[in-house]
């Protein structure tokens, strides 16, 4: 047989030839280093026969990394053997352990068990030990094609993994794999032994898991594992991790008081309590102003709906299961609204429009209502009532690409204002073999290459995604990355041909004639909720001085400041700023610990000395830690803090 | 009999003697003079028999306006004859016109008619000239007892007389008014004689009307009339009729865009119009700025809440006819939210309280669904979605009292702001009479005292109503005049010990123990729709500065101005205030025309010396007409109109 090598290179190998037999056939010293390797594309492991013809590359020790799917499988046996061991020295019998499904996941690897004791979270790490010791008596990984029947004779202790056989095709090979006495049914692929997988691994958890995801189905424990291909990639993760433990929405949101979640007011239904309040609307008049220099127009529309207003946009039909059920109302039916672009439409269409109004750009803070599972409900993340920062841009076709832009640019402004720079597009095209799509094939080629031009215009990275574009426009998504390394998903930008013909809107052109208007569909935020959510992780609470609900924390040295502190504490207060008092009997450098638990970015301390002088000693947390000023004047400090406030600085 | 009058002398007469007879007895000239009369507090007329020991006031031309509600009744039987006449002129038979109920009412009377051709309005007019020919005839009203039989004879050609008549008790005596030729059944009171009715009567409109209201009787043609005492009165009254259909916030709404309700979106569900929401948005940043400066805290709950939240609210129970039907969510009910109450309870309840963080002020602009009937819903007056400017403070009993005279101030600021001097409170206390009251004796006796304390240093007028008081806590409503005269009832302030009792909250007292907090429940707006509704008809639609949607209008002279009052205009624009150019072709003159028609309370023209000198022309509308100042500097200007924005006046 035959494969070829990535310079183009051909090999000729014996028939079943495996990734091992290549690289024995380039020199002895690639089988040494070889620990997987592609074909065609496809990461196989050295044990298992290559197709004929396959374009291959052979992985080594130089970059483990690109590997992981397989040492994280492979560790995944390691520590589903390393249990059996850990029960046979407890002196339970060898089939004593029986075991449902085992992958590699994101990071890790885990196995489900059906145990003869429960295992405790507190025994991990004798379990990591054994582990270990396997990975030191370096035993090959061999692969082996059985029939079903010898499967099923080898598995017959385990019902779960006889089920598992039993459904397995008649005519297709079933495969072991085995590393010293502990053998599994597996498809593969694996790491040629365990003492050539990476060290730099940790059990995380046990948790209960239902056979094969059934409710109905008994609960088999299941073990987590994390794996990486060096123990500074272990030790970043396990540091990422525990920052967004941390950093969690919903740890911080109860600490900070920015909101709650009562099942007594309903699941999935934030209340936002003082704190999140302010934070919430400072984003409102951050955006409401930008809005106001850009030209749109605030509307307010009902949180409900008539039913027939639903079924004209088409929300009714095509969004059945997130709909909440209908409200009667004397003959009429009525629904809390599930998008506000139907109510926006009968705004633009209660008077007569002329090319020359247009763009006409509605912008409403609009909260609406989506059914959700209870057990999807996170935090404010994923909520069953949420605000969108929603507009709808009602303009003529030959000015899509310019209001495209604006709203590009719009986007981009608001993420680089919460320092979010790391920022990716993904532009969702037609797919060029389906007819699903509705607007003319005239106005689709115009839209996506205003997009097209538009993002190039912006400048940052982009993706294309042919058939991603909803059937009735294009559209654009923008993904941003934390300071954690995390993606999130924030709004998108909406092309949409489809409502103005629903609801047969229209303007008149410079002909005089009616002409059908565009719609851009736009939130740069997304939902109020999930941004908060994620703005909350992503400060870890250290809000800048603009968002943060408490902002200034006046701390006097002694009871005899106190009056003095009150007193500007009024002065901050009377220009908008929020600033406390702490005048508990803490001494000093308590009340600043306080006020620096509670993330409050300005501290002043005030004493004899300040009093004297309307001065104020700053303590301020910074991106780069904390910076003190001693000695500073009240009146340019409170200048200086408007400003700041202001420009959002 | 006897009588006594006024001036406690007891008056002798025969028995079944009327009040004219009074009158005669005291003097002839008095008997000339007198209209009417009480007995005993209740209007009369000069032919019915008077109640023994009646005390007695007699009424003469010299004070007509006290016996209103008889000349009112009696023009709507001259009226009612004049109709008969105008039928029997055109050819029918005197029986021809049948006759409903026929009343007075406020300002004025109606009859309703079946008629044996509809009345045309434009005939409206020769009814009134043929009124005012028997207003000449001097006709005495008489008045006579007469048995059921006869009564049904004497209108067996009218069946809904027959019908009222077959309806009254057998045992009471029926009695018929007669001026000349014209009989009606009525109870009376009326005057003596329609040459002393007043002249001051316009016939305004007909309508159609169902006999009894009932939707499943014939319609009959109701004529509505207005009669005041005086001609300078009646004047008066169309002048302020004219002025309230001129102010009517539906039409103003209509031509200044500020809402529109669309029956596809819903019955008494406005549509905010980007005109109306920048009013709504002033005026809630207006109360956030005012709320923050009193320490109020601003929470933001969902429009839903499940149902047991409203069962343990009580106002599932309660307010039954008003709640909009339930939405089924799993298997859990949920119900569109009446009031905010519930949801600030169970943020109070969200955390431990003590009695140093009391008063906690908790403020909402809460949207809220109340179901009215859809012949009861008016524009934005009254409907079925509105946004409340709800807060809840939870205080301790000692500081009830401060905090009801803080919320007093703060209303009282509220309306000053809008011109609103003409403010009368109407404090509802405790049935001295009644158990129906939760919360203990000691908590009433000290809150009706401290609201009385309260409302005397607020040095208004007020009323107090013994028994007004809600079943869990006194209340205070503030009334309106507004600029025409009309009262407006706007938001009110409730005590309550109920919702803190059924919600079981608590605070940790200075002892130690648990105790329970009052809640007082305050919106000084009432609710934004209502009260823009409201502020609409006082403005007429000649918003000051700080709430006109459009505060700005820049008139270029010429086209080769346009350019020049782009650039003001956006100068205006980047400091936040609203202005537009007129570049249309329209001459100077037109186009401040237009602007003022459009109620844009600031006109700046410019031409070539302004453009030359960076200077405008100032032409404004205010209280006393309009001002205007040429060659203003425009740097001036805009931090001018900046500063009176900023401090709304």
């Amino acid at each position: 047989m035959h494969v070829f090598l990535p310079d183009g290179k051909q090999l000729d190998l014996e028939a079943g030839a495996t990734a091992l037999d290549a690289a024995k056939a380039i020199g002895p010293r690639l089988a040494q280093d070889a620990l997987a390797a592609t074909a065609n594309g496809d990461l196989v492991d050295l044990m298992t026969p290559l197709p004929e013809g396959a374009r291959i590359t052979l992985i080594t020790k130089k970059n483990p990394a690109e590997a992981a799917p397989l040492f994280r499988h492979s560790l995944g046996h390691v520590m589903s053997q390393a249990v059996g061991e850990f029960y046979e020295r407890k002196g339970f019998g060898p089939e004593a352990v029986k075991r449902g499904v085992g992958p590699s996941i994101e990071n890790g690897f885990y196995q489900d068990f059906d145990l003869p004791e429960p295992l405790k979270e507190e025994e991990l790490p004798q379990i990591e030990a054994i582990m270990r010791e396997i990975l030191g008596r370096n035993l090959e990984f061999s692969r082996a094609e059985v029939s079903k029947a010898e499967a099923l004779a080898r598995f017959a202790y385990d019902p779960y993994k006889a089920e598992l056989i039993a459904a397995l095709p008649e005519d297709e090979p079933i495969t072991f794999y085995t590393q010293g006495n502990y053998v599994d049914l597996c498809r593969g692929p694996h790491f040629p032994s365990t003492g050539k997988l990476p060290a730099a691994f940790k059990l995380m958890s046990t948790s209960g898991a239902y056979w094969r995801g059934n409710e109905k189905n008994p609960i088999l424990q299941r073990v987590y594992g994390v794996a990486f291909a060096s123990q500074k990639e272990l030790d970043e993760y396990l540091t990422r991790l525990e920052e967004a433990k941390r950093r969690d929405h919903r740890k911080l949101g109860r600490e900070m008081e920015l909101f709650t979640i009562d099942p007594l007011v309903g699941r999935g239904l934030p209340l936002w309590l003082p704190n999140g309040t302010i934070l919430r609307e400072e984003l409102m008049r951050f955006l409401r102003e930008q809005q106001f220099q850009r030209d749109y127009q605030g509307v307010i529309t009902p949180n409900i709906g008539n039913l027939e207003l639903y079924k004209t946009s088409g929300h009714y039909q095509n969004y059945g299961d997130s709909n909440f059920s209908p409200i009667t109302v004397d003959d009429e039916q009525y629904m809390l609204k599930p998008m506000n672009c139907p109510h926006h439409v009968r705004i633009y269409a209660s008077k007569p429009r002329s090319y020359r109004d247009l763009p006409v750009r509605l912008a409403e803070f609009g909260t609406v209502y989506r059914y959700e599972q209870s057990g999807e409900l996170n935090g404010l993340t994923r909520v069953r009532g949420f605000t969108q920062d929603d507009a709808h841009i009602f303009c003529r076709p030959d000015q899509l690409k310019k209001e495209f832009l604006d709203v590009l640019d719009l986007t981009v402004l608001v993420l680089r204002t919460f320092g979010m720079n790391d920022v990716r597009f993904r532009v969702g095209t037609r797919d060029p073999e389906s007819s699903k799509y509705v607007g003319s094939d005239e106005n689709w080629v115009a839209a996506e290459r205003g997009i097209m031009e538009a993002v190039e215009e912006v400048g940052l990275p982009y993706t294309v995604e042919p058939g991603d574009a909803a059937f009735y426009g294009p559209k654009l998504d923008f993904v941003v990355r934390d300071v954690i390394g995390r993606e999130w998903q924030l709004g998108t930008i909406q092309v949409d041909y489809n409502l103005p013909e629903r609801f047969d809107i229209s303007y008149v052109g410079e002909d005089g004639q009616d002409h059908r208007p565009v719609m851009i569909h736009r939130a740069p935020f997304g939902s109020l909720e999930r941004f908060v959510g994620i703005l909350i992780e992503h400060y870890g609470g250290d809000f800048p001085l603009w968002l943060a609900p408490r902002q200034i924390a006046l701390i006097p040295i002694a009871d005899r400041h106190n009056a003095y502190a009150e007193s500007l504490a009024a002065e901050f207060k009377r220009v908008g700023l929020r600033a406390e008092v702490d005048d508990s009997t803490n001494r000093m450098n308590a009340k600043v610990r306080n006020a620096e638990l509670s993330k409050i970015p300005v501290m002043l301390v005030v004493g004899d000395q300040e009093q004297e002088r309307r001065e104020v000693s700053v303590r301020e947390r910074t991106p780069e830690g904390h910076k003190e000023r001693k000695g500073v004047g009240f009146d340019a400090l409170l200048a200086e803090l408007q400003e700041r406030y202001n420009i959002r600085a």
